[in-house]
C-alpha cells in the first residue's frame, strides 16, 4: 500500500495533529474561555440591539427617542432575565446539552424538537452570513477604499473562522479571546466613565463631540412604535441560548463552569445594553438613518460624546469591528452541534455526529461554511436584507425551550417545582409574546421568508428520516446467518485480450469459483482479439496441469459495435438460466494512480456502475487491479 | 436486471434507432449528396474569400482595387486548381481515406503525419467556431435587434448542428441539401446575369443600386500589396480538402463518386469565384471597411449592383447567410474522421475511433462540439480575431498531403509517373509558397498563435501516445497462463453491524474461499455493534452445520474515531503477513439506484475507491450490492 504522508503532513500544517478521542479534557473549556468560544454573538447583539430599537424610534426625532429609549431598554433587560434563568435551568436539567432541540423533543414531542432544531439552524446559518456581512460593512465605512474587495474580505474572514474552528474548540478559545474581552474592556470602561460624567453634571453631561440631532418627523410616541422598537431591540438577545447548546463543551464539573459562562456572559450583555441605552439618554444620541449619508452608528456617536475622536475611540471602534465580524463564531460551536443532534436521530446523514481529526464535528463546520458562503456570495457581501429574518428563528427556538421546561416541570411534579416552572411560565409568555411581535412587526421586511424556509428544512429532514428508517425496515435481520444454500458462484471475466491485466482477473477467478467463464464481446471496432485459437494451449492446458477445472470461452458477437449492451444482455440471460446462482463478474481494471489517467481508460469503472446499478441482488463485482510502474 | 427502456427511448427520439453495423450501406453518400455533406466549408469560402482580397486592397480606393482584382483572382484559381488536381490522385491513391493524414504519415513519416492531422483539427474547431459566428453575424447586421442574443443564436446553430450529425451522415445530406443548392443557384444566376448585363453594355454595366465608391488613400499597386491580398484570397480554397478525408462516405464504387463530388465542388467554388471576381471589376465594386459604419459585404454589394434590392436580394442573400453559418457542418463530418486516425494510432484514446449507434463517431463530434462551444463562450460569439488562424492550418495540411503525394510518386518509380509526380511537385510548391506567404502576410495578426498551439497539440498527442505505449510495454504478455501458485484467497469482510447487507456479504465470501475474516473497527462515534457475544451462535454455528469453515472474528479500536485508516492499515498488516496470497476485501454495499442517494450512504464507494488508489496488486475488491425495494 502507498504511504499517505504527504496528504497527512498538509493537514497536520493546517489543522494540527488528530487528536485520540482521550484527549477530549484537554480540549474543553473553563468558565472564562468559554466566553469567546460561545458569547461571541451575545455580546455582538450589544452593538446592534440598541441601535436596532432607535432606528425604529427615528421618526420621534433624537431627543424623544432618546428619551422613550430606556422603557425599551428596560423591556428587552427584563426578557433577558427571564431567558437568562431559564437558561441556567435548562442546563443543569440537561447537562449532556442539547438546549433548545433536546428540551422541546424531550418534552413536547419529536416534532417540536425538530422545529426548534431547524429554526436554530437557519438562524445559525443566517448569522454567520450577517454578522461576517456586518464586521466587514464597518470596517468598509471606516476605510472606504476597501469598497471594491467587500466580497473578498467577507470570505477571508469565513475562512479564518472555519480554519480555527476546524483546529478545535481549543483553539477557538485562544483565539478569540483578546477581541473578546479588549471589546468588553473598552466599551465597558467608556460606558462607565460616561455614566460619572452625567452623574456629575447631574444628567447633563457636555459631550465632547456632539451628535447630530435630528428634527421629528411629527410622529407621536404611541404604543405600537414602542413595541416595534422592543421587537427590534431583542435581537440583543440572539446568541443567549449558546451556551446550553454546549454543555458538554466545558471541563468537569460541566454544569457549574456552563453556569458561570452564561452568568458572566449575561452580566455583560446586560451591562452593555443597559449602559448604552442610559447614555443614549443622557447624551440625547439617537439613529441616524442607515444608508443615507451623514450615517454614523449610535456606538460610534455615543464613544464620540464620551471620550471625543482620539485613539480611546479609535482602538473602541476597532474592537467593536472585529467583534462583530467574529461573532459568527458562536455559530461555528453551535451549529455542528444541533447538526450532531439532528443527525443522532437520523434526521441528517451520519457524518454529521462524527467527530473528526481535532475533536470537532467536521461536516457541520462545512457544510455551514458553505452554506453562509453561498448566502455571501449570492448577496455580494452585504447581507442587509437577511437581518430581519434572523430574530424570528431565535426566538421560535426559545420559545420551545421554554415550553419544553415547563412541561419538564410539570412532568416532574409541580407541586415540588413551582418556583422553576413559574419561571419558566413566565418565560414561555414572554418569548412567545416576542417572537409573535417580532414576527408581525418585521413580516414584511422579510420575516414571511422564515415561513417558507423552516417549512421546506422540516420536509428536508423528515425526507432523510423516511429513508434512514426505509433503509433500517428492509435491512434489519435477527438471528444465525443462513447458510444453507451456499455454492460457488458462477464467475464470469469479460476478456478483450489475453495481456497482464486479464490473466491477473483469471489467475483470481479460478481461484475462487470451480467454474469460470470466459466471455468475449466481438465487434470490428472493439477490437477484441478472439482467443479461440490460443484457447487450448494458453489456457486449458495449464488449467488441467494446475488441477483445476478450464474455463469456458463464451463469444458474443455485437452488432451495434458495443461493449455493454450485450455483455449486460448475457448476464441477464445467465441469470435467468441459473436462477440460484451468484453470479461473479470479475471486472479486469488497469489501476492508474493519477486522476487524469482516468479519462484514457474508463471502461472497467463504467463497468461497475452499471453492474451496480443495473445489476440484481444475485450479481455480484469483483474488481481486480493491476497496477502500472510509476 | 433493470429495463434500460426509458433512456433508449429518449435516445431514439432524439437520434433515431441504432443502425446495425450492416446498415453502413444505407447511411452512404452519393455524388450530388456528397457536396452538402463535405461541400459547405469550400462553398461558403466563395463568398468571403474575394471579400478578403478585396479588403486587403481597399489602400488602392474602390476603382484601384477592383482592376487589381482578377489578378489575384487568377492567382487564386492557379492554386485551386493544382490542389483540385493533386487531391484527384489522392482519392484514387488512397481510397480507403485519410486525406493529409495518411499521405503525409506513409510517405514522410508519423511525425508528418500527426502534424497534419494536428494541423486539421485545428483548422476545423476554428471553422466550426468562425462559421457560426459569421453566419449570426451576417443575421444580426441584417436583424439588428437580435444583437444581444448572438451568443444565444450561435450555441443554437452549434446545437443543430451537433444533433443533426449525431444522427448520421444522411441526416445531415438530406437537412442540407436545400440551403447548398439555393445558394448556389441564386448566386451563380445572379453572377450569370450581371455578366450578360456587362457583355450586353460593352464591359461598362449600369448598376441597379450603385455600390459606395472609396478613394484612394494614396497607396500604389504594390508586389507586396497584390501578395498579401492574394495570401487573404487563398481562404477561398479552405474546405477542399474535406472530400479526400472522407471517401469511405460515399457509396462504392467510392473513389469514382467521391472523385465526382470533388470535380462539382471545385466547378461550383471556381465559377463563384472567377464570377464574383470578374463581376467586381465590371461593376466598380471594392471592400467597405469591416467594423465601420456603412460597412457592407462585397456579396451584398454586388447583388444589389446586378439585381437591386428587390425578394431576389432578400433570397440570395438570405441563402449566403444560411451556407456561411452551416459551412461548420464540413468540420463535423472530417473532424472525426481526423480524430478516429489518430486514435487508431494511439494519438488519442481508443473512443475517437468507436463509431456510435448512429455509425457515426460519436466522440470526435462532441469533442469538436464541446471545444466550439468554448470558443464561442470566451469570445461571446464573435470570433473576428480567429479568422487570421485559419488559412495557416488548412495551407499546413495542403502542404504536407502534397509533399507526401510527391515522395508516394517518387517511391512508386519516378519514371512510371511522371505526369502526377510532376503535378504534385508543382502543387507542393505553389501550397507550400502559399502557406509561407499567408504565414509571414498574417503572423501579426494572429497566425502566430498556430505556431503556439500547434506544438502544445502535437506535445498532447505525443503524451497520450507514449502513455499508450507504457501501457503496451508493461500489460502485453504472450504464452500459456501461469496458474502454478493458485491458492484460494485471504477474503476480508469489513462489518458494522450483521444486517441483510453485512449477511449478503458474508454468504458470498464464505462461498469463495475456506478463509475468511470479518473485520469490525470499533470505536463510540462509528456505532459499530460488537458482535462478539453473538458470533458463537448467529454465525460460528450455522457455519460449521453448513460445513464451512467458520469465519474469523477480528475487532480493531479505531484511537482517532476513523473507520478507513485503521482499516487499511490492518490489510498492509495481514499482506506483510501472507506475501504470496491474494487478500480479497468483500465491500458490503447498500446499492441505491437513485443518484442523490449516494449522498447519503458514500462509505461503501469510498471504501472502494481508497482500495483501489492505495491498494497493491495482491488486493482484490468484491463489491456485493443489496438492493433496496423501491
Amino acid at each position: 500500500m502507498r504511504s499517505r504522508a504527504p496528504a497527512a503532513h498538509w493537514r497536520e500544517l493546517l489543522f494540527g495533529r488528530r487528536l485520540r478521542t482521550e484527549e477530549e479534557q484537554d480540549e474543553q473549556l473553563g468558565a472564562w474561555s468559554g466566553v469567546p468560544v460561545l458569547g461571541l454573538d451575545a455580546l455582538a447583539s450589544a452593538s446592534y440591539g440598541p441601535e436596532a430599537a432607535l432606528t425604529v424610534l427615528l421618526p420621534l426625532g433624537t431627543a424623544a427617542a432618546a428619551g422613550a429609549m430606556p422603557w425599551v431598554v428596560v423591556a428587552v433587560l427584563g426578557v433577558l432575565l427571564l431567558v437568562f434563568l431559564s437558561y441556567r435551568q435548562t442546563i443543569a436539567a440537561y447537562p449532556t446539552g442539547g438546549g433548545s432541540f433536546a428540551v422541546a423533543k424531550e418534552n413536547l414531542g419529536r416534532f417540536a424538537g425538530v422545529l426548534a432544531g431547524s429554526a436554530l439552524a437557519l438562524d445559525y446559518v443566517l448569522n454567520v452570513a450577517v454578522a461576517i456581512s456586518a464586521g466587514v460593512g464597518a470596517l468598509i465605512s471606516a476605510v472606504p477604499e476597501l469598497q471594491p474587495h467587500t466580497l473578498a474580505l467577507c470570505l477571508a474572514v469565513l475562512a479564518l473562522l472555519v480554519a480555527t474552528n476546524l483546529r478545535g474548540i481549543r483553539t477557538a478559545g485562544l483565539v478569540f479571546v483578546t477581541p473578546t474581552y479588549a471589546f468588553v474592556f473598552l466599551l465597558g470602561a467608556t460606558i462607565a466613565v460616561g455614566l460619572v460624567k452625567a452623574l456629575l453634571a447631574g444628567g447633563r453631561p457636555v459631550p465632547i463631540d456632539p451628535a447630530p440631532q435630528l428634527p421629528a418627523l411629527g410622529a407621536g410616541v404611541g404604543l405600537w412604535l414602542l413595541v416595534h422598537a422592543f421587537a427590534s431591540g431583542c435581537t440583543a438577545l440572539t446568541g443567549v441560548e449558546a451556551v446550553s447548546n454546549a454543555v458538554p463543551l466545558f471541563r468537569p464539573p460541566a454544569v457549574r463552569r456552563a453556569r458561570l459562562t452564561l452568568t458572566l456572559l449575561v452580566l455583560m450583555l446586560a451591562l452593555l445594553v443597559a449602559g448604552v441605552g442610559a447614555l443614549a439618554r443622557f447624551y440625547g444620541i439617537g439613529a441616524t438613518a442607515p444608508g443615507e449619508a451623514g450615517y454614523e452608528s449610535v456606538l460610534s456617536q455615543l464613544v464620540g460624546a464620551v471620550a471625543g475622536r482620539g485613539p480611546w475611540y479609535c482602538a473602541t471602534m476597532a474592537s467593536v469591528l472585529a467583534v462583530l465580524a467574529l461573532s459568527a463564531n458562536t455559530s461555528f460551536a453551535d451549529f455542528p452541534r444541533v447538526c450532531r443532534l439532528l443527525a443522532l436521530d437520523e434526521f441528517l446523514p451520519a457524518g454529521f455526529a462524527h467527530r473528526g481529526g481535532r475533536l470537532v464535528y467536521t461536516l457541520g463546520i462545512v457544510v455551514l461554511a458553505l452554506c453562509a458562503g453561498l448566502l455571501l456570495v449570492a448577496f455580494d457581501g452585504v447581507t442587509d436584507r437577511l437581518i430581519p429574518l434572523f430574530a424570528v428563528g431565535a426566538f421560535l427556538a426559545f420559545t420551545l425551550s421554554q415550553a419544553g421546561m415547563l412541561a419538564h416541570w410539570h412532568r416532574q411534579g409541580w407541586r415540588k417545582h413551582l418556583r422553576p416552572l413559574l419561571l419558566n411560565g413566565l418565560g414561555t409568555f414572554a418569548t412567545a409574546v416576542t417572537l409573535i411581535v417580532i414576527a408581525v412587526a418585521k413580516f414584511c421586511e422579510g420575516a414571511w421568508l422564515t415561513l417558507v424556509v423552516l417549512p421546506l428544512l422540516l420536509a428536508l429532514f423528515y425526507a432523510i428520516r423516511r429513508h434512514h428508517e426505509r433503509i433500517e425496515r428492509q435491512t434489519a435481520a435477527e438471528g444465525p446467518l443462513d447458510l444453507s444454500r451456499l455454492r460457488e458462484p458462477l464467475v464470469v471475466v469479460p476478456v478483450k485480450r489475453l495481456d497482464r491485466v486479464a490473466r491477473r482477473a483469471l489467475q483470481c477467478a479460478l481461484s475462487m469459483s470451480p467454474q469460470v467463464q470466459v466471455v468475449q464481446v466481438l465487434a470490428e471496432e472493439l477490437r477484441t482479439e478472439d482467443l479461440t485459437a490460443l484457447w487450448a494451449e494458453w489456457v486449458e492446458r495449464p488449467a488441467r496441469a494446475a488441477g483445476v477445472r478450464p474455463p469456458q470461452l463464451v463469444r458474443i458477437s455485437s452488432e451495434y459495435r458495443e461493449f455493454f449492451g450485450p455483455f449486460l444482455a448475457y448476464l441477464r440471460r445467465l441469470s435467468s438460466e441459473e436462477p440460484e446462482r451468484t453470479i461473479a463478474v470479475v471486472v479486469p481494471e488497469l489501476a492508474e494512480r493519477r486522476w487524469y489517467q482516468f479519462l484514457l481508460r474508463h471502461r472497467a469503472t463504467l463497468l461497475k456502475g452499471l453492474l451496480v446499478l443495473q445489476g440484481h441482488a444475485r450479481i455480484v463485482v469483483i474488481s481486480t487491479p493491476y497496477y502500472l510502474r510509476e
